[in-house]
């Protein structure tokens, strides 16, 4: 999207050089720097420095190191070590497996001599097949938002409610949650966009960045503010993202997402999560039961991130010495109060019927935890 | 309630050398600080910089300040001098309005050689007062915490969990939603508080002090994690307190507080509201609707505190330069999501049924938004 009405991705081919070039967004939502990724072991610290991030974009930035690899040495014995190398960044990301296993299966069956080239090709259409899923989500959203403005007044915005960073910095182009947005944005439809805070990281810091560097009119406020919102009329709609999907339309997405769903329940606010088909999760069918629940680093309760009076980056603790902290990193919406899932091929209802509708291919195959 | 096993109020009156101490409540949660406050300059000054926080510590220190001006000249003049000197730290603290009228009413009909005594005596009796409201709020909620005991297998702990400070520190001593927790930790009953962070002025931070320094064992969460900790039974009772109760239940409290009542009520966990009666609005049936909310300074959004790495108390900003911030300071938690107030006089169903049934003196007064 546009950072100051240039358009970036999250990362791009320099074809004059050939070079990756990427955002560390290491310094966001402080500062704006880009950077060229040269050597294997520049793809390999900007993955595990999480100068990169978000599932999609470490794929894709994974490919591309494949691609570097390729050019610097074709063997047989390069192509599995540059995947050791660059899987061990990250061993827990699936999509990087996901995106070194592709590379490795096209590469291995060719010559050494067109690996190269079919390296770099690959890596730039696992990055454009992101772009476009996320480009099909945002149309089908738009319809949505479509539906809403119509019943506005001319001017009054639509005002619509997100919570942590479903945006283009996570992937290649356009982002999840926010694809609908910038569609809307780009149609010349007005909106306003709350952007919850979403401690403990706060990356609604980085919503709020994408957002008011696209142009798109927001406000950020507290997690703590979204019911209050919702019960006077302020908010029209609520979209988020995902993490993982369950067959039967359960959300796992970031801590205090179950909250938000509740009050716009509540409060009759259409709910709606936007997902790429690969997040879903055919084999569970309970998300609440099944789902296990990452207990992450009590710092990142305890302490936050800002930008001090000196303008440096500094950290404050907020709790007082000494005390412990609890830090669930997501939670899960229960189906019942989503009003509908927004993929790739479509809109349907947050349900096993409404997800097979969409994608008859997949929902047949087996769950574990039955249902 | 104790600091590191010394008993402590909010304030309390050196008899020795006839002055009143307070705790500088602006160094914590990071320092505990304890300080004379001496002349009229100096009750006016700890009022209007707040080291005296929250509605009946501030009402109980400006009666210490006419004390202490009658100390020094009885004067019918001085009467008002130091009313209107006191009145003019915080003009929109009804609590502290209520006070000052309470002790001119008291001193102006009397002859002025009879005014310090009595000056300090009502003083004390507001002091008093307020910790024995606070007292029966916390054995009545005690009541209900020791039925839930009554469940857990020897030494499994009660979870509770809070919303911002409605402790001690904002009130004489108790606090109003810590009372029943204080109370059921001095009867020995094991307890868990999980202590909501309560963005954006984080007075989570000193609920956590205050739990941390008396001894009981809390962990400090974010916002977002309440919904996952009910959602998985680790929450048998939330109590929080409120700013302002309406005569049908309707709960105004710390904006946030309608996202705990909302996912204490979808999964079956019982949402206490502790209140001294003098909170309960009277006049207003129906909450959300006519209960103006304040919006506050966005800076205490975009801004947080704590302390740096070399102990020294910080301020960060999380937001990106020039991102806009709302900051609704309360909401409403409809009365239909409260299980039960707690009061000094018991505990009753959040309707006007249930209020009448404790405050038949009270509840059949005129009612402005009539219902």
């Amino acid at each position: 999207m546009k950072v100051d009405g240039t358009h970036y991705r999250s990362l791009w081919w320099n074809a004059e050089v050939a070079v990756l070039e990427i955002i560390d967004q290491r310094a966001l939502p402080y500062q704006f720097v880009t950077q060229p990724v040269e050597t294997m072991a520049d793809f390999a610290a900007a993955i595990a420095e999480m100068r990169v991030r978000g599932a999609p974009l470490i794929g894709a930035t994974a490919a591309y190191g494949m691609a570097r690899a390729m050019a610097d040495d074709p063997s047989n014995a390069n192509v599995q070590a540059a995947y050791d190398h660059l899987y061990a960044t990250r061993p827990t990301a699936v999509n990087l497996r996901w995106a070194l296993d592709r590379c490795r299966a096209v590469l291995l069956p060719m010559g050494p001599s067109d690996r190269a080239r079919a390296a770099l090709e690959l890596a730039h259409a696992i990055a454009d097949e992101d772009v476009e899923i996320n480009r099909q989500i945002g149309l089908h959203g738009l319809d949505l938002i479509r539906e809403i403005a119509a019943t506005k007044a001319p001017g009054e915005p639509v005002r619509l409610l997100t919570h942590c960073n479903a945006g283009w910095l996570a992937t290649v182009d356009w982002g999840t949650a926010t694809s609908p947005i910038y569609h809307a944005h780009d149609a010349g439809i007005p909106l306003h966009v709350w952007v919850d805070e979403t401690r403990p990281r706060n990356q609604g810091a980085l919503t709020a960045w994408e957002l008011g560097s696209h142009g798109v009119p927001h406000s950020y406020v507290t997690d703590n503010a979204g019911g209050h919102l919702m019960q006077h009329g302020l908010v029209d709609m609520v979209i988020t993202g995902t993490d993982r999907t369950t067959r039967t339309g359960d959300v796992c997405n970031k801590i205090g997402t179950y909250l938000k769903a509740l009050a716009a329940w509540d409060n009759g606010v259409p709910f709606y999560v936007a997902l790429p088909s690969p997040t879903i999760d055919w084999t569970v069918s309970d998300g609440v039961a099944s789902i296990p629940i990452e207990e992450r680093d009590p710092r990142e309760v305890s302490h936050i991130q800002g930008t001090t009076e000196d303008g440096t980056i500094g950290l404050v603790q907020v709790t007082p010495q000494g005390t412990g902290t609890g830090n669930p990193a997501f939670d899960v919406t229960p189906s019942r109060l989503v009003t509908g899932l927004i993929t790739e091929r479509g809109v349907c209802a947050a349900s096993a019927e409404g997800l097979a509708t969409l994608f008859p291919d997949q929902a047949g195959g087996a769950h574990a935890d039955a249902g």
